[in-house]
């Protein structure tokens, strides 16, 4: 935890705040924090800033906060995901969060089995927490926006334009020799990558999105498994971009 | 299973073989192969080539395979990895042979927990059918050396120039801002990539690798936990050598 995400609820007053959770505990077991020390803190989409250590008493730690004028950008990344398996999916939200991403929008596909929908990893109790813990690890504040769609074509041919207006679309494909630095070169703006499941898209889903302006791009010969080309993928597109 | 791997004891004779295990009914189950049908095959260690199923019985599936002239060459990276936390380590195995590794070089280092040495997931019998999942997953027959040294400085002072003997040498610092694309730029042969702890190496480990000619690198400013890390670092790397 490199970084305490605060929320209205520790608010005490206009600069003070009072935690009392887990984040209490790593302060005092993991940073073992005495008064008058300072830890990197953060306003939930909010700006970064400091906290200072004003006191500890029976597991709770109250700081009085100093925060910067303006707000970290939204990362410029945002990423379709066709559903993976829950356990996959349940892994990939903190890393999503603490690589970068705008939003997640995560869809139905062909390969996509129909009971992945039904998990409570797709509720925001089971997800949140686990998107705030990648922002503490990465140092973020965006808590990055999260939509469920369960007809690929209806999202793409109907939605995708209001979730993602202007930018460079990119589509991962195993058989792509366009690597991503190459189809973001020179590019400005937003980028919207999406992933398929395993196994892929399937044809009319890979010409549906070229036909709404994705571009194929790959990551070399060696096809990987969802959650291994996701962190890839995503980490190319953010130094791409850099 | 993008790929079945064979090894001796699935041989029958010359050029057939009979399995009978989870590569058998994967290939029942899931590929649903029947007599005539042709799968991808590699020697471990050895060539890719292609099966044709000659009978398939009582879980059992008889393949007569063709092979190329030569084994695939072993990955160009190699991997120097602080060692993680048993349960990151168990799900980074399959990832680093699915990536491309030539051989995994596990260290202790000053943060790393004393008790994570202790665990199965060091095992041959743990890591081998995981690394060996990675493979039949990208496709390649490699199976990566791997080696544990529980003391840092004794490794990199005594034995390193052994396990590498030429080549680039790149540690991962989040602080760091060369890339690893720039780091590389215009380098042939071997790269071994160093990464530390979760809460990296101290200075006297980072100083004793520069020592011996490790580059530092950086992934951009978000600090990444390390399997995150790893998985991207690792996919930089093999990206900047294509």
């Amino acid at each position: 935890m490199n970084l305490i995400l605060l929320e209205e609820r520790d608010r005490v007053d206009a600069s003070s705040v009072t935690l009392a959770d887990a984040r209490a505990t790593h302060l005092l077991k993991v940073l073992r924090v005495t008064t008058g020390q300072t830890v990197r803190v953060g306003w939930m989409d909010g700006p970064l800033g400091t906290g200072t250590v004003e006191s500890v008493s029976d597991g709770r730690v109250s700081m009085r906060c100093v925060f910067e004028a303006d707000a970290p950008p939204r990362p410029r990344v945002d990423v379709l995901l066709a559903l993976p398996r829950p356990k996959v999916l349940r892994r990939l939200w903190a890393q999503f969060a603490a690589l970068g991403v705008g939003q997640i929008i995560l869809t139905n596909a062909s390969r996509v089995e129909r009971d992945y929908f039904d998990t409570h990893v797709l509720t925001e109790a089971c997800y949140r927490p686990l998107l705030i813990e990648g922002l503490q690890q990465a140092q973020d504040t965006r808590v990055p926006l999260v939509s469920v769609h369960r007809q690929f074509r209806i999202l793409v041919e109907d939605r995708l334009d209001d979730l993602f207006r202007t930018g460079v679309r990119l589509v991962a494909d195993p058989g792509e020799s366009t690597s991503i630095a190459n189809a973001l070169a020179g590019r400005d703006g937003r980028v919207l990558l999406a992933i398929g499941p395993e196994g892929g898209w399937n044809d009319f889903e890979l010409r549906l999105l070229e036909t709404r302006g994705f571009t194929p791009v790959g990551l070399g010969p060696r096809t990987l498994r969802v959650d291994t080309a996701s962190v890839a993928l995503l980490s190319h597109v953010h130094s791409s971009l850099v």
